[in-house]
C-alpha cells in the first residue's frame, strides 16, 4: 500500500480492503466452499439469448450499429431514458401528468451504484450526515465512508426503516443544532439489502413527509435505491417513494438492470429532481463522460423488443425456487435451534438471520472459522450497520441464494447448521 | 440549477455548463454548421464488422457468454489485463523483465477519463497542485477544478512540455515552500489534445528524472495520458514515459480504445505503480464496482482475434487523408493571411492554430460569432489553459478533423477563412 502521506484525504477515508476481498481471501483455501455470501445473480439465468437478439437487432442496421459504437451524451441515450421513465410511470400506476417528470431527469449510469455515488458526492460534504437503516447496504456504507460522510443508523424492522425512529433522530439533530448537516435519508425501498424487506406505502409517505417538513435550513433528500424492485416472487408491488413526492424535488430514485437482467451489461439509472440534473451531469462528465453507449443501445433494444418482461418472469421463477430451498432448509435445520430466527423474504436475494445473542458472527469469531471449515461462507451482519448506530449487534448474518444452485443452498445450509450447533455446544 | 447551498463543495467547484454544451447551444440555430470542434471519432470508421466478429466469438460458447454477462472484478477481466500489459511492453520494445509490472497493476476503466479521475482523486487533495502543459486537455482541467485542485500551467512548445520550464516551476514552488502541495505532473505524451504534439524521448526522460529528484517531501507522480498513441499517421513511435521510470513507481500511464476502436464500447485502462493499485480500486469499487464485464470480454475478443491491428491500420489511413485535407485547406486558405500559423500534426485528431494577436477567439468574441454565421464551429483556445497559467492567449483555436468528411473539412475551413478575413478587415 501507498505511504498514507502520498494519498488524498478521500483515499485515506476509503480505507483498505473491501469485505468482498476479505471474504475471498478466506475462501481461497477451500474450493468446495458454498458461498452464501456474495449477492451476485444466478449464472444460469443470465440472458444469453435475449442479449444476442438485442445485439442482432441493432447490428441489422449498420448505421445504428455505428451509432452504438460512437460517443453518446453524458446523460445517456434518450430513447432508453424515455422507456425508463415510461416504465417507472407504469409501474407506479401514474398518469403522465401525475408523474411530473421528463426524460431529461433520467441519467443513465454504470449500475445504480454509480448513481448513488454521483448523487452522494453532489449533495454531501465531509462531516455531513445521512440517515440509513440499521442494517443497510454495506457497499453504500463504504461509499459514504469514502466521502467522509457520517452515516447515522436508524432502527428498522420487518417493514424497513421506522418513521418514528427517523423523526426522533431528526428532533435530536435539531436539538443538537446539527440538522443543517443532514442532507439525505437513504432507503432501499424494495427487498432491501441485507433484510429483503419492502417498505409499505404508509411508511413511504411518512418518510417523504418527514424529509419535507424538516427541510427548513437546507433540503433533506430521500435517496431511494430501488435496485431490487423487479425481484418480486410473491405479493403485490408497492408504488415507489418517488410517487409520494408531491413535486418531485425530494426523492431521487435509483434503478438498475444489474440484478434483473445482467450485471455484466451494467446499466443503471436515476430519476433526479430537476435541480440536481445539472450538477450530477457535471460530475459524471468528469468521471466517465457518459456510460457506454453500446450498453445503452443494447438495453434499449432489449426493452424495445419486449425481451425484458419475459426474462424477468424466468428470473423470478428461478429465484422463487431457490428462496424456497433456502427457507425449507432453514426451517428444517435451523428452526429447532433456539434463538435462531430469520425474516422470510418475498423478493430480493437475501435472508437476514439472527443467531443467539452470544454468538459472534464476525470474521475473527468462532462461527465464521467453523463455517469455513464446514464449507460455507456468509456475510457477518456487523458490516451492514452504519458506523454511528445506536447498537451494532454481533449475532446477525446475511445469506444470499443468488448464485448457488438449490443443491448447493442445501449443502451450505447443512454446513451452517453444523457450524452453529458446534459453536453453541 | 440547485440552490448552491444544497450542493456539496465539490459540486460547486464542478461549476455549471461544460464547454461542449455551450458549443452545442450555439450550434442549434444552424444545422448546416460544420463542427471542427468536437474530438469525436469518424463515424464511418467505427468497427461494425470487428465488433460483430468479437461478439460472435464470445457467444459461440454459452458459458463464456454467461461469464461476460455476470459481474467481473473491480480491477477488470484478467485475460484482458494480461493482453494490455503485453501490448504496452511490446510497443515499448521492452523485455518482460525490463517492463517491471504485473497484470495486477492494470486497472480497466470506463475510458482513460475514468482512470484520470480515479488517480487524481486518489492522490490530490483540494488546494494541491498539479503541473499541466499550457495548453492542456480541457476536460481534464474540468476534472481538476471539480476536485478543487490547482492546475498550474507550464510552457509547452511543438515538442510538448518544456523540462526547463517544469524545473523553474519546481524551484519556485520549493522557494515558496509549496513543493509539498505538488503531487503530480500531467502529460499527454502522444499527439496531445489540443496541439497534437508528441514529446520526444529525451524530454520524457528529463521529466521523469525531475519528478523523482524533487520528490523529497511527498512523491510527485507523472500522469501519462497515452490515449492517442495509436493514432499515428507518419513518423516513428516513441517509448512511453513509463519506460523511462526506473522502478515503475513514478509514472501512471492511462490508455484507451475509445479513439482507436470505439468510444461507445468505452474501455480504457491504467498501468499503476503497485502502491496505488489498492487505493484506486477502493475508490472504483465505490463508484462503479468495476467496469462492465461485457465490454471487457468484447475488447478481449477483439484483441485475441487480432481484429484490432487491422482496424487501427484502416483508422490511420482514414485520418491520414483527413488531416491532409485540413492542412491542404489551411495552406491554401489561411497561409496567405499574415499572423495565422499552426502546428502540422503527424497523429491525433487536432490542429492547433494561432491567429493574429488582437483576434479574440472566445465565445463572446467577434470571430466566434462570425464563424457560426459562416458555418463553422471551433474550440476557443482559452479553454485549454490551466487556470494558473502565466499567460492565457486569446488568439488560439483548436480544430478537429475527427468527425467531418474531407468535403466538410474543406467547407469548414473555407467558412473559417471567411470569418477570419472578416474580423481582420
Amino acid at each position: 500500500m501507498a505511504d498514507q502521506g502520498d494519498l488524498s484525504q478521500r483515499a485515506r477515508w476509503a480505507g483498505g480492503e473491501t469485505l468482498v476481498s476479505l471474504l475471498m481471501a478466506r475462501a481461497l483455501g477451500n474450493p468446495e466452499l458454498v458461498s452464501l455470501a456474495v449477492g451476485f445473480t444466478d449464472q444460469q439465468t443470465l440472458p444469453v439469448g435475449p442479449a444476442r437478439a438485442a445485439f442482432e437487432a441493432i447490428w441489422s442496421d449498420p448505421a445504428r450499429a455505428r451509432a452504438a459504437l460512437q460517443y453518446g451524451t453524458t446523460a445517456g441515450y434518450l430513447p432508453l431514458r424515455k422507456i425508463l421513465l415510461e416504465r417507472m410511470r407504469a409501474a407506479d400506476g401514474l398518469t403522465v401528468k401525475q408523474m411530473r417528470a421528463t426524460p431529461e431527469q433520467i441519467v443513465v449510469t454504470a449500475g445504480s451504484n454509480e448513481l448513488l455515488f454521483l448523487v452522494s458526492d453532489t449533495i454531501l460534504d465531509p462531516d455531513d450526515i445521512i440517515l440509513c437503516a440499521a442494517p443497510s447496504y454495506y457497499v453504500y456504507l463504504g461509499t459514504l465512508a469514502n466521502l467522509g460522510v457520517r452515516a447515522v443508523g436508524v432502527d428498522a424492522d420487518e417493514h424497513g426503516m421506522v418513521p418514528e425512529a427517523v423523526e426522533q433522530e431528526l428532533i435530536r439533530l435539531r436539538d443538537d443544532e446539527q440538522l443543517h448537516r443532514l442532507k439525505a435519508i437513504y432507503v432501499v425501498s424494495y427487498y432491501d439489502n441485507p433484510c429483503s424487506v419492502t417498505m409499505p406505502a404508509e411508511r413511504r409517505a411518512a418518510l417523504v413527509d418527514l424529509a419535507r417538513r424538516y427541510s427548513d435550513g437546507n433540503r433533506i433528500r430521500i435517496i431511494e435505491d430501488a435496485a431490487y424492485r423487479d425481484l418480486r416472487y410473491w405479493g403485490e408491488d408497492v408504488p415507489s417513494m418517488r410517487s409520494f413526492d408531491p413535486d418531485g424535488t425530494t426523492v431521487i430514485t435509483a434503478g438498475s438492470f444489474s440484478k434483473s437482467f445482467s450485471p455484466g451489461v451494467r446499466v443503471g439509472w436515476g430519476l433526479l429532481p430537476p435541480d440536481l440534473v445539472g450538477p450530477v451531469l457535471s460530475l459524471k462528465g468528469n468521471i466517465d463522460f457518459g456510460s457506454p453507449n453500446f450498453n445503452q443501445y443494447l438495453m434499449w433494444s432489449v426493452l424495445e423488443q419486449s425481451l425484458f418482461d419475459e426474462h424477468i418472469e424466468a428470473i423470478q421463477a428461478g429465484y422463487r425456487v431457490k428462496v424456497a430451498a433456502m427457507l425449507d432448509a432453514a426451517d428444517e435445520l435451523l428452526g429447532p435451534i433456539e434463538g435462531v430466527e430469520w425474516i422470510r423474504p418475498t423478493g430480493g436475494l437475501y435472508v437476514w438471520m439472527r443467531l443467539p445473542e452470544h454468538v459472534d458472527t464476525g470474521l475473527a469469531g468462532a462461527l465464521f472459522e467453523r463455517s469455513v471449515a464446514e464449507g460455507v461462507l456468509y456475510v457477518p451482519g456487523e458490516y451492514c450497520y452504519p458506523s454511528e448506530s445506536r447498537r451494532i449487534p454481533k449475532n446477525m448474518i446475511r445469506l444470499s441464494f443468488g448464485v448457488p444452485s438449490c443443491e448447493d443452498i442445501r449443502r451450505g445450509m447443512e454446513a451452517l447448521a453444523r457450524a452453529i450447533r458446534h459453536v453453541l455446544d
